[in-house]
């Protein structure tokens, strides 16, 4: 119903399907260079997605379906092959299983190039339509003049556009209910001061940096109402895996009494892990902790612990929205009515 | 009494008078490099100090007190021009204010420059004898199998020599009750990554890095049981200031059940702020949060806001260590009790 103004802010697509291959906006250059990568097999995919020129869950699943169908144009006798290889690109990513999941029951349906670029155009549109839809949604639990911080990168960089957490933050920016926008820089890839600066400047949304450690402080100067983050996985009980930091934030909100919002497409929900502590934290290299934009600062020999995701607890969330509807103050019992026939 | 153990991991000195000039360690350039900047006159210590070459309050305190010895030995006629350019090096600095009112009190007794090298000494000597001090009763305050956290750096590098928080982490490793320790990067001049890293190293004292957002994550793991802090103000109620993300892991520590120490010299305590609603928070420029090392990491045209500090409330700090003693669930009465006729 806002579709004109809810696209005002809305011009980044970091994956494009041309016809015959696929485009990719290379994050990693991101903010100092646009540049885009033209994918025109499944391994030129494959290699965009371990190498990180395409991030973000959804855009990730996307990038594989689209994978699918170069594989389908270029040799349609090895799509077995080419799932396997782009089910091995990121092995933890939820969001590429189903898009390969999805896109292999397409093949047993009718395995032809035209028929799989029907379904990946499908996957790509129903993401940019859920994360719409999900703007409007948690848009809708915002007072006026509200400000909010966002951690990581969740917008049209990391889906098929618009973005998760990012969506809201653009439909509240347009129905004039958020006032003033955060993003705190997320160590260690300073997704936040790289990607989320970039795109929010890049769509005239006008966002203030803030390194990790403000946040707190910045909530008691009353500047901030929500803090609205994206999901990597959210268990059965609302517990939620994002970025680390996270979960930072989400204590230090609720000592503020700054509400919490998780944003995420359904697929993200995972009714089979019972909570957040079934859910394995990924340690990633040290060397990501010794370097600030390639220049070494820390000692040679030195240790560092670098877990990428933390755990939330549904005990400091206020309200998670999906597509499907919005939990609030979320629990098993909440979550069940809302997702548990949807798997 | 541990004055053997309690110096076997203390080797740095960033700070030394050399008969006729002072030696300051050049912080900027760590880790990478160990040089050193050789002062001969006032002007060079007011160069260092405004430059940051020399950080860390007591640190900037000493090195402005050999400034007025190098004033005294070059150009006695101009002391009161010298202590004024000392003074203006870094203008909210309360040690270097506190070291210049007690030169200048030197001065009025005799202003000979052997006499004000005496008195020079004597500030650098009495930090280091505080910091052993405070290490002891620190320490004194942990169980066996300790793990601790901390912020910034509150080191030799800082100090004197052994430092506050460091001093206190000095000590509980040699009185083996610290099983490990794990510092913040410390955003946005990493002083945890570059220095605080690099001086345990140095001093045999095996130590993890963390980025400061993984602190909470940190904390839920178990395996850190105090946080241990340093200082820049402490207001009469027990109020804290300090690096800005010291408040974020004193919220988190309460959360987790986690303790919260702060580490520092008695002249840190002002008995005539009230509380911490009147300390002024610095904020500085925001290229800080855009760039590392010349590498511009955020887009162009970007905002960000900049606070150095925070304030952490005296009620989420368990102890208020000081050379003076330990005050323990600090408030106005503990505080005074302590610091009441200290001034």
């Amino acid at each position: 119903m806002t579709e004109a103004s809810s696209t005002s802010h809305d011009s980044i697509r970091a994956v494009r399907w041309q016809g015959d291959h696929l485009r990719l906006l290379d994050q990693r250059r991101l903010p100092s260079e646009e540049t885009y990568i033209d994918c025109r097999s499944v391994d030129d995919v494959v290699d965009a997605i371990r190498d990180l020129a395409v991030r973000g869950a959804p855009a990730i699943g996307i990038s594989a379906a689209w994978g699918v169908v170069l594989a389908a144009r270029n040799d349609p006798g090895k799509l077995d092959a080419a799932l396997s290889a782009l089910r091995a690109a990121r092995p933890t990513a939820v969001n590429l299983m189903w898009a390969l999941d999805r896109m292999k029951k397409a093949i047993v349906r009718n395995s032809s190039a035209d028929a799989l670029a029907d379904e990946a155009q499908a996957i790509q549109d129903e993401d940019l339509a859920a994360n719409r839809h999900m703007g409007e949604l948690g848009a809708g639990l915002l007072d006026a003049d509200t400000g909010v911080l966002t951690h990581c990168n969740t917008g049209s960089l990391a889906t098929a556009g618009y973005g998760t957490a990012l969506g809201v933050i653009r439909a509240g920016v347009d129905s004039g209910r958020i006032a003033r926008v955060f993003a705190g820089e997320t160590r260690p890839w300073l997704q936040g001061a790289r990607l989320t600066m970039w795109e929010l400047l890049r769509d005239g949304i006008p966002a203030t940096l803030v390194a990790d450690s403000a946040a707190a402080h910045l909530m008691k100067s009353g500047q901030v109402q929500w803090v609205v983050v994206g999901a990597d996985r959210i268990a059965a009980n609302g517990d939620t895996a994002n970025k680390i930091g996270t979960y930072q934030l989400a204590i230090s909100a609720k000592h503020h009494g700054v509400r919490f919002m998780v944003v995420a497409p359904s697929s993200t929900v995972d009714m089979s892990t019972p909570d957040g502590e079934a859910i394995d934290i990924e340690l990633r290299s040290p060397d990501e902790l010794f370097a600030y934009a390639g220049q070494r600062t820390v000692a040679a020999g030195a240790q560092a612990w670098n877990p990428v995701f933390d755990v939330t607890p549904a005990s400091l969330i206020d309200a998670i929205v999906t597509e499907l509807g919005v939990v609030h103050r979320p629990d098993e019992a909440g979550m069940n009515r809302l997702f548990g026939n949807v798997r």
